[in-house]
């Protein structure tokens, strides 16, 4: 039988939402290994809108939903739609929409906290003990979705691994092309654009944890 | 040497700009054969805004390059800035934008025009006789860029290819696993979305096009 595993975007473009080629990487990997995938968002408006042609705040609001709905191409639903035992598996791309709009991380550093509703459907699958992968800045919210002692990787920054070590989580350095598991928490992590110099340095990283994750819902 | 290679984006999203997928695929697969890649987009307003949630036309105004942009990660130029001889060949990926922005193919059908700028740049490929891979619903743009007697695909929707014929394009029915090749043009298309019914199979045919764009850069 297919496995479905639940991907929860924070927008889309990588300045004030999910980061594009995570996102497309992961859903081509999914679905080349026989995955069947739906898309999630909160429906909050952004933190803000970036220009990602000149760098500059828009001045206009923009729908987190909405918004990923592009990637997803319409397919995707409210996060509070997300039932955890209609999955094996949950991903989450990175993005700043993951530290703007799933968190306030890029604010409130280790004092951050995650949105309400992404909180409660993640937790939902470590409550489940199912397995969930997490990329690029999106291990900043693992402290909080399982708790101290979770090993995760953010891939070389000290600065964000500091941060998620005083959340306490547990940091392990990692290449672009590899990931870090932790085994008790079916966590899996990979830096993805946290360290990717092009997009098939990223790719290499997020295959192998999209191949990992959909191992550990045998496991 | 690497080949280099220009990519002409449309915007952000299936319903008002570049298939985001498409894009994405023929960016990852242009990196992973060693190309480098510079994206391009025309410096003009999109036709409108579509909400990808609901399926509605939104009160607001986008920039085609700005929200180009978010697919490449900010590194995106002006279709203007593309100069032929800095590059080895020039890919189109597709979506409504194509239909949209870089034409009004989706108000005109075959009386349509193409967008000035993008009509210069792709007309410079052609006459310099660089090899030129267009998906999905870009090759509704074939005949006027190419004129008449171009052989293209936009997979098997009958209304589409009567409006080809009609601006004097030669129409292959074909798989979307499948390229069709216009040899004394250097022209490359493949259905995509136009038939994809997943990603994956979006990704066969795009795959297939990138490769022999690359390879007839050699003939």
């Amino acid at each position: 039988m297919n496995k479905k595993v639940a991907v929860i975007l924070s927008g889309c473009g990588v300045y004030d939402g999910a980061e594009i080629h995570e996102s497309v990487i992961t859903l081509l990997r999914l679905d080349q290994r026989g995955a069947e995938v739906q898309c999630f968002a909160p429906n909050v408006q952004q933190l803000h809108v970036v220009d990602h042609y000149s760098g500059d705040e828009m001045d206009e609001t923009r729908n987190v939903l909405v918004e990923a709905a592009r990637i997803a191409r319409g397919k995707i639903k409210d996060v509070r739609e997300l039932h955890v035992d209609d999955f094996d598996a949950l991903i989450m791309p990175g993005g700043f929409g993951v530290a703007k709009n799933l968190s306030d991380f890029v604010l409130s550093g280790a004092n951050c906290t995650v949105q309400a509703d992404v909180l409660n459907a993640t937790q939902a699958f470590v409550k489940a003990g199912k397995p969930v992968g997490l990329m690029c800045i999106a291990p900043a919210l693992a402290a909080r979705i399982f708790g101290r002692g979770v090993v995760c990787t953010i891939g070389n920054d000290h600065d964000t691994a500091a941060a998620l070590t005083q959340m306490g989580a547990i940091h392990h350095e990692c290449e672009v092309s590899e990931i870090i598991e932790d085994h008790p928490n079916k966590l899996v992590t990979t830096p993805a654009y946290m360290l990717a110099q092009s997009i098939s340095e990223a790719a290499s990283g997020i295959n192998k944890l999209v191949d990992r994750v959909l191992e550990l819902t045998h496991v």
